[in-house]
C-alpha cells in the first residue's frame, strides 16, 4: 500500500477502505507521510467526499492515533457536551456546574478558541490562577472528588485530527461534513464519556449556515456516537445572532456568572435548559426532560449550581471572589457606546461579524500562536426582536484602546438592522435529532 | 488576496482570474505559499479543471517565473521540438542533425528522463565526454557557428512549473490535462525558439490513453502555442509499442547513428520525417511537406546529417570516434535473449511494461537523484505486425547482471502477445493538429 495509489483512488471520486484510512492516518501521524500529500489527500475528500463506512474508518482511526481516557473506576454516567462553535457560546462554562449540582458528574475538557468561535478554555482562562492544565489524574480525581473538573486539551487525544485540523485551516478545507464529523466525533470517543450531547450550530456564525447540512452532519455525527457505543443526540441550534448578551472571554464569564444567579437573556436559558435536559435524561436522571429543567431550575434558585461552580474554581486553584464579586474582574481600557440610527426593531444581528469584531480587537486568535486579551469583546445591549429608539444603545465595544473601538465602531454598528416592523423573537433551538 | 481565497475557489469549482493564478505562481516560487497549500490547489485543479483562459495565464505566469532565452541575433526561424513521453524515443537526436545539416538553426534543451519516459539528456549524455551543460553564451554561440546544439535543461527556465511539476508527481496529480499543457508550453515558450513542433504521443506507453484525450491536449497547446505567437503544429502518435528497435540510453545512440547511416526502422522513420518536414515547413524552409521529406532523405543519403551530428557531439567535447563506430560503446554486462512461445504475429508489444523493465534494470530513474547505468535496455527483435516462430528470438535484455536479466525476462516476455492470425502494420502517425 502507499500513498500515491490512496489519493488517486480519492481524486477520481472512489472510496477508501479502512486499510487505507488506517495507512493514512498512522503515516501522516508519524510523519512518514508529508503534509503536501496529505493536503492533496484532503482537499480530494472535501471536493468528493466521504460514504458513512469512510467516515467511521477515519474517526476510528484517529481516535486510536493517541491516548484515550477511561473513567471506568470514576463513573459510568458521564456525559459529554460539545458545540459545533458559535459566537458568544457561554453554555458549557453555566452548564457543567448545574449538572453536576444534580449529582451528575461532569469532566470535560475543552478547546481554545480558533476564528470567530470561542474557546471554553480561553473563557475560563480569564478567571485569575485557573489552572487548565492540570495532570489526568488530577482531573479525574477532581471529577471523583467534587463531581466536575473542566480542563483544557492537554493530553495527547486523537493526534492525527490535531495535525489534520490544522491542516484544514491551512489549505481552506474546512467545511467538509466528512471532516468536521470525524474530527469532533474522534476527540469526544477519546474523551471517555459515555454518552455524547452536541450542540450542532447552524446558521451565519456556524458551519453550517442551513439546515439541510446541519441535519446531515448532526445524522453522521449521531450514527459515529452510536457505533462507538456512546448514545448522542444532537439538539440543532441557530447561530444567526450571538448567543447571550456579551462576547469575550471574562465579559462571558460574568454573564455565566449573572446567569448562576438567576440573571439570564432568554435565548442562553433556553439552550442551556434543552442541551442540560437531554445531558440529564442520558445519564439516566430522569427521561421527563420537563421534570430534569425543572431540577437544574431548582438548583440555580438554591444557589447550589453557583455553589458547584464556585468549587471547581477553588480546585482548580482560581480565585473565587472573582466569582463571588465579578465586578472584581479587570475591565477593557477603552468602553465605546453604538446607538441606534432610528426606531424600529432589531430584524438581524450578525453572528458571523461580531465574531470577527471581537477576533480583530484581540478576544480571539487568528493564529494558533496569538495572544488574547481577556477584556475585550462586544456587549450586545439589544437582541433580534427588541424594540429599539433612534438614539437609543444597542451595543458596547469593549477594547484595548480608542483606535481598536473607533476601527470598528461602523462594522458593529452595520451588523445591526433595524425594521420599521415588528420582528417576534424566535427560540434558538431549532429541533432534536 | 491570499492564497486560502484562491484555493477555496477552485475547490467550489469557480474560475481563477490572472490575478490569482498570478499570485499563486509568485507566492509559490518566492516559497511564501506552501507546499501543502499548493498541493491543494494542484489538487482542486486535478479534479474541477481550469478553462483555457486559465491554462493560457498558468502558462504564461510559469514562463514569466524565471529566465527566458532570447535568440533575436542568432536566427528567426528556430524551431523547437517536444514529444510528450515516449518509450524508445530517439526522434529528436536523430533529427536536430537533419535540419541542421538542411540549413534550419536548432538549438535544444532536452530533459532528463523520470519514469517510464526516457530522456533525451541521458540519451546524449551516453557518448563519452558530451558536456550537456555548457554555457547558455556557449549554447548561442554554437547554433550561430555549426547551426546545432542540443543541451539540458540547466538554465532557470520555468522554476514555478519544476516545482509544481515535483510536487504532481508526489501526490498523484501527473494525469490532469491543463497541468500538462501549462507544463510542457510554459518551458517551451521560455526556451525561445520561433515556432514548435509538438509529439502528442498516445496509448498506453504515454499520458494520453486514447485519442480523445491527446486530441483536447494537442489543442489546448496548440492554442497557448499561437496565442504566445509561436506557431505550433501538433503530430499525434501512437505509443502502444516502444518506439524503434532499442530502448535503453547507449542503445538508443546506437540506434540513432544508424539511423544516420541509412539504417533504420520503419516506424522511427515515419515519425522523424513527419515531424522533421513539419518543422521544416514552420522555419520556411517549404511549405511542400513531401519536397521536405525528399531533402531529409537527401542529407541521410549524402551523409550530411552524420556529419552534422559528428560536428555536434565534438564541439560539446563528445568522443566522435564512438559515432564513427558505434561498436565501441561499452556493451551491457549480460545479455539474455527471449524466444517466442508459438508460431503467429506480434500483436502487441506493451510500451508500458517495456518502459518499465528498463527503469527497473537501471536504465532510468524511479527518482530524481537515481543514477542510471547507460548501458542496459531492452533490444525488440520482433515488433508489431512481425511474423513470427517458436522459439525464434523476440527480444534481448541487456542487463547488469544474470540476476536482474533473469528477474525481468518473463515480464519482458509477456509484454509481448502472439496472435494466430496476420496483424497488418499501422504507421505510428495518427493525425496531424
Amino acid at each position: 500500500m502507499n500513498i500515491l495509489d490512496i489519493i488517486e483512488k480519492k481524486k477520481i471520486g472512489n472510496s477508501l477502505n479502512k486499510e487505507e484510512i488506517d495507512f493514512f492516518i498512522k503515516g501522516y501521524t508519524d510523519g512518514s507521510i508529508a503534509d503536501y500529500q496529505a493536503a492533496a489527500l484532503i482537499m480530494a475528500i472535501c471536493i468528493n467526499g466521504m460514504n458513512e463506512e469512510e467516515i467511521l474508518n477515519l474517526t476510528f482511526a484517529m481516535t486510536n492515533s493517541g491516548d484515550t481516557i477511561d473513567f471506568t473506576n470514576i463513573a459510568n454516567n458521564i456525559v459529554d457536551k460539545h458545540s459545533t462553535g458559535g459566537v458568544g457560546d457561554k453554555v458549557t462554562i453555566i452548564l457543567a456546574p448545574i449538572i453536576s449540582a444534580l449529582g451528575i458528574p461532569v469532566a470535560k475538557m475543552s478547546g481554545r478558541g480558533l476564528g470567530i468561535t470561542g474557546g471554553t478554555a480561553d473563557k475560563l482562562a480569564s478567571i485569575p490562577g485557573y489552572d487548565l492544565e492540570i495532570p489526568i489524574d488530577e482531573f479525574k480525581k477532581n471529577v471523583k472528588k467534587i463531581g466536575i473538573s473542566l480542563i483544557s486539551q492537554s493530553l495527547n487525544l486523537a493526534p492525527a485530527d490535531k495535525k489534520i485540523y490544522a491542516l484544514r485551516d491551512s489549505i481552506s478545507c474546512t467545511d467538509s461534513i466528512p471532516l468536521i464529523a470525524s474530527s469532533i466525533m474522534s476527540k469526544k470517543i477519546a474523551a471517555g464519556a459515555n454518552s455524547i450531547v452536541l450542540d450542532v450550530t447552524c446558521g451565519n456564525g456556524a458551519f453550517a449556515k442551513n439546515l439541510e447540512e446541519a441535519r446531515e452532519l448532526a445524522r453522521i455525527m449521531k450514527k459515529i456516537g452510536e457505533l462507538a457505543n456512546k448514545p448522542t443526540v444532537c439538539v440543532l441550534s441557530s447561530m444567526e445572532e450571538p448567543l447571550g448578551r456579551f462576547v469575550g472571554n471574562n465579559l462571558e464569564i460574568k454573564e455565566s456568572v449573572n446567569f448562576l444567579n438567576g440573571i439570564y437573556e432568554k435565548d442562553v436559558k433556553e439552550v442551556v435548559f434543552e442541551i442540560g435536559s437531554i445531558m440529564l435524561k442520558l445519564a439516566g436522571y430522569s427521561d421527563d426532560l420537563d421534570y430534569n429543567k425543572s431540577k437544574m431550575q431548582e438548583v440555580i434558585d438554591n444557589g447550589n449550581a453557583l455553589k458547584k461552580f464556585k468549587e471547581l474554581v477553588k480546585m482548580q486553584k482560581g480565585d473565587v471572589t472573582y466569582i463571588e464579586n465579578p465586578e472584581k474582574f479587570e475591565k477593557a481600557n477603552y468602553i465605546l457606546p453604538i446607538y441606534a440610527d432610528k426606531d424600529g426593531f432589531i430584524s438581524k444581528l450578525d453572528a458571523m461579524v461580531i465574531g470577527k469584531v471581537s477576533v480583530l480587537i484581540g478576544g480571539g486568535r487568528l493564529k494558533k500562536e496569538d495572544d488574547i486579551d481577556y477584556t475585550v469583546g462586544i456587549e450586545l445591549c439589544k437582541k433580534v426582536a427588541d424594540k429599539v429608539y433612534k438614539g437609543e444603545l444597542i451595543a458596547n465595544i469593549y477594547a484595548k484602546n480608542e483606535k481598536d473601538a473607533v476601527e470598528y465602531s461602523n462594522t458593529v454598528f452595520k451588523a445591526f438592522e433595524i425594521s420599521d416592523y415588528p420582528i417576534f423573537y424566535k427560540s434558538p433551538i431549532i429541533e432534536v435529532i
